[in-house]
């Protein structure tokens, strides 16, 4: 899975490169780990952004941090920081032979053409397969479109679907693995 | 459903008043409103930490932040402080006429009698019902026995159990209402 910091909207829809959020990385490294995802990516352009995700990493890896909870070194063990979608591709082209079917997830998804039960049958299927998460108000649209596959949004109770990407992705992946 | 900052565990398994974190309230109401919680109850009897919730609480509803994310206030607007589980469950009597079947979550639990599609079952049947997650270390075990019913703890893929209190919230709200 990937948690892309660029392209993503803001507020206004308009493309941003979003700041990385410390606690997005644990909440989702624990749930990757969980679930036994094999590679969570986490993708900024940002050289600053870049050190940022280096340095909570490096403080749980070898630090202080490691010694007073090793869970969480499991689970960070996990990431792997790239600047580009493409690079992403490029790494599990190159792990797995060839590369892999993408999965965009959105609540705002118009044109979802992938249900959770086509997301349990693809995760059977489909090696390797990346799921592909947005920060701050979600993917740009053109991550959307190049996606393989565009996962319907999870419908909870209502209209309202305001989630964090922290509780989608547990949402997501236990849905699909769980 | 409530979140409780005491008593809960330590990593050491001592029990304390954990410290109230802004992003679980916000996470928590987020998942809360989207599925269709009545009230999210914030238990805490440190005053310091009461006035924290209410700060946190004030900001989405009043100020900048109502206009900056109107999404945010709907959300936050479930939550209830609360001192105590006995405050929250006499103010689920005064409401409904009678006390809510509490459930209690842990990832630690060794005698869960309640599997999720008990769970989904209860949520038709039984009216109030309170689902009670701990903060930092998990509930202490007495809230664990006092609870009417004990939740098996989220099977991932292995052994590997180290949710965020906010993932376990969504996964468990998901697999309830979802």
């Amino acid at each position: 899975m990937a948690l892309i910091h660029h392209p993503v909207m803001d507020k206004n829809g308009e493309t941003i490169a979003a700041a990385v959020t410390a606690l997005d990385l644990h909440d989702i490294a624990r749930a990757a780990k969980t679930y036994g995802v094999d590679t969570f990516y986490v993708v900024t352009p940002l050289t600053d952004q870049q050190d940022l995700v280096r340095r909570i990493i490096g403080h749980w890896a070898s630090g202080a941090g490691a010694r007073y909870n090793p869970d969480r070194q499991a689970a960070l063990a996990l990431i792997r920081l790239m600047p580009t979608l493409a690079a992403v591709l490029d790494d599990m082209a190159e792990k797995h032979g060839h590369g892999p079917q993408t999965v965009a997830t959105s609540a705002q998804m118009a044109d979802g053409n992938l249900t959770f039960a086509g997301l349990r049958d693809l995760a059977r299927q489909a090696r390797p397969l990346l799921l592909l998460f947005g920060t701050a108000w979600g993917l740009a649209p053109e991550m959307l479109t190049q996606a393989d596959h565009r996962l319907a949004p999870i419908a909870g109770h209502g209209d309202y679907n305001h989630l964090s990407v922290r509780s989608a992705v547990s949402i997501i992946l236990d849905r699909m693995l769980g």
